[in-house]
């Protein structure tokens, strides 16, 4: 352990040339896009006028009978999503979402002329605590609850439905991480008011931008369209729109990718466990098992470094596989009630304890297309040698510099 | 004139066999298309991660050099673009909006939690009054003015520049039909404090969906890119993103686009100039002819429909024209103050006289890449035919039904 480690922030040549960035990236081969876009340049029929196209409302087809979902709406993307939910579910004034997410989530209710409440998460799940969200509620004047499905997983969803309706506010869910996830029999998309996917690709379906709002409430689904900006029959434009159509290439590549879905999953499930098997028994550096959810996507591979056991602190390990040309990230850190606008409303100390802690520890590795059994091999490599080194590397300036 | 006349209303057959419809439709030939996402493929760069992809910003960059701009911000589409521009400015109050616009003008204000206060329209170019608009600015309490470039034409923007000066308030606009039109030496993408292009396919440049926001403020236009959803270099996520990127895909078809831009507007000018020779003549019928831009796009066919003399109103004839197939349109009728949600605040009568009269008389009639110099001969003579015979047609019920 004297030995000095092949390491690229102390000088050694980095393990990889080029930067593998955490992010789904799955794709559809080169023909089949071809054959899709081909077929779209003999329809001359790019995107929505005043209707969906044909592979639009193709592609929703299809996400309904995946899902089991009454109304698939795909939208311009999950943020657009949330908008139009929000609006159209009337709130106006306090909405309760997580502070642990996309800052997109709680920015998307700022749109909606809503205020969110951050509650705090779960410490092992990382989802939303129940128990946070009860006592806001209990603090009054709550609209609404927005909950999100974290990390290719579920929150505690049929608790959270429980607690909404108890309190008779509604729920709407960001399951932007959770497209294909199951709670019992039943899959995300088909809790609360409504759910919104994110196809971005980041995550597991990808339509490059791109997302999908789900509701099992035939006049919600036919406000959904509206506000998406198709025509209203006989309606014209009385609603408020949020022009928030998908174009019929994304909807071409949905399809393939809702193809592929399973084989993805597959994927991610085996990287995971090999993550899992080469880093276990590593002290203070634990990779996140799902848990919530009865089928899980496996979407991001999340660790958590513990400091005192590991040796390093999460940014200084960030540091170390940077240098590696691994661009691992730090999720959510700062959560989004340490972030301006949001910070402005400031909490009270303590409010957060599993929030800040996830922040400070958590580590999101890459997963999915572009990462190979070579590369995590090499990922938990250096997370070992940087836990047998940590004295050493703990006493380096640059090590600090992860941003 | 006794001669039954040859129109489908009446029974014949319809001229055209499929819908020809309103829009531009313009768009890159195949081998093209397929050259841009074959190299997108091979980078694996579909959509912006932390940061533009490589074709995005190219397409920026070609953007800001044909419109002689500092700043070419690509988004997800204009109504986004509208939204960003609003709440960077500050705008939270009173914003004065000519009524006679795509209703996603005054809702892209809605969104960004401002107030429409809408203004007339001069009777002849259908461009925001400016008698109007100072009348509203000595009304007092408003934060900003968001002018509308009209049909491929320039709103009297020199003198609303000097009227948003005057009174000390942000003018910035919407160009969604203004691509490439110049007033003076000035290209329309430089006035005010921004101004928002749409890219929808129904405008001369396309990226199926998409729009771009210009501006000459360095400090504006930092800030438009990490609204956009960019990563901000040492700030993270400080700031209310609206999540509003574009695709590699987009921005390649918008720089086939730009290539061929100047052809596409000549072919729309010899389709104007060809509807203004046929339709000579025609009693209450005249085609508007481009004024305000010393450079017009030529983007919109529009017709004014005098009853009195026509012998049919606008309703009428779009009823006679989409028996034919020809999906014309009343444009936007019902104009902005008396649709939902902005109807609630009623406006006094008379405000409005120009935009009424607009709204009762205007056409839209078919422009762009789908239209050949035959349907134009067909579409003259329907109307000609239909205004030699509004005797005959105007006592048909199923005339009224246009919708």
């Amino acid at each position: 352990m004297t030995r000095e480690p092949a390491l690229a922030v102390l000088g050694a040549k980095p393990r990889l040339s080029d930067t593998l960035p955490v992010g789904q990236f799955y794709w559809p081969d080169w023909q089949r896009y071809e054959d899709a876009a081909r077929g779209i340049f003999s329809r001359r029929y790019y995107t929505a006028q005043r209707f969906a196209g044909p592979l639009v409302v193709e592609f929703q087809h299809r996400l309904e009978q995946f899902l089991g979902v009454k109304h698939a709406i795909v939208v311009r993307n999950a943020t657009n999503g949330l908008m139009i939910v929000a609006h159209t579910l009337g709130l106006r004034g306090k909405v309760i979402v997580p502070s642990w997410s996309h800052v997109a989530t709680a920015q998307s209710l700022l749109w909606s002329r809503c205020q969110p409440v951050f509650c705090d998460i779960e410490p092992g799940s990382q989802q939303a605590s129940i128990d946070s969200v009860r006592r806001l509620l209990e603090g009054g004047s709550i609209e609404g609850i927005l909950g999100v499905h974290l990390w290719g997983n579920a929150l505690p969803v049929v608790e959270l439905e429980r607690l909404a309706n108890e309190y008779r506010v509604p729920l709407f869910c960001d399951a932007a991480h959770a497209f294909g996830c199951r709670v019992g029999e039943r899959a995300v998309g088909t809790f609360g008011r409504a759910e919104v996917f994110s196809f971005h690709e980041s995550n597991i379906l990808s339509t490059a931008e791109g997302g999908c709002i789900t509701t099992n409430d035939d006049e919600l689904g036919a406000k959904f369209r509206a506000m998406r900006g198709d025509h209203v029959p006989g309606g014209g434009v009385s609603m408020q729109s949020a022009t928030a159509r998908m174009s019929e290439i994304q909807a071409a590549i949905g399809m393939a990718m809702l193809d592929d879905f399973e084989r993805h999953r597959r994927n991610n499930e085996q990287q995971h466990l090999l993550y899992a098997k080469l880093l276990h028994g590593v002290p203070g550096n634990a990779v996140m098992t799902p848990s919530g959810a009865t089928i899980a996507n496996f979407q991001s591979s999340v660790g958590i470094v513990e400091r005192a056991k590991f040796g390093l602190a999460r940014d200084e390990l960030l540091a170390v596989l940077r240098a590696e040309n691994i661009a691992a990230t730090a999720a959510f850190d700062p959560p989004c009630h340490r972030v301006n606008p949001f910070s402005v409303h400031a909490p009270r100390h303590g409010e957060f304890e599993n929030t800040e802690l996830a922040a400070a520890s958590t580590i999101q590795l890459p997963i999915g297309s572009r990462v190979t059994a070579d590369h995590i091999e090499q990922i938990c490599d250096i997370i070992r040698q940087a836990q047998l080194h940590s004295d050493t590397l703990r006493t380096m300036p640059a090590h600090t510099a992860a941003s």
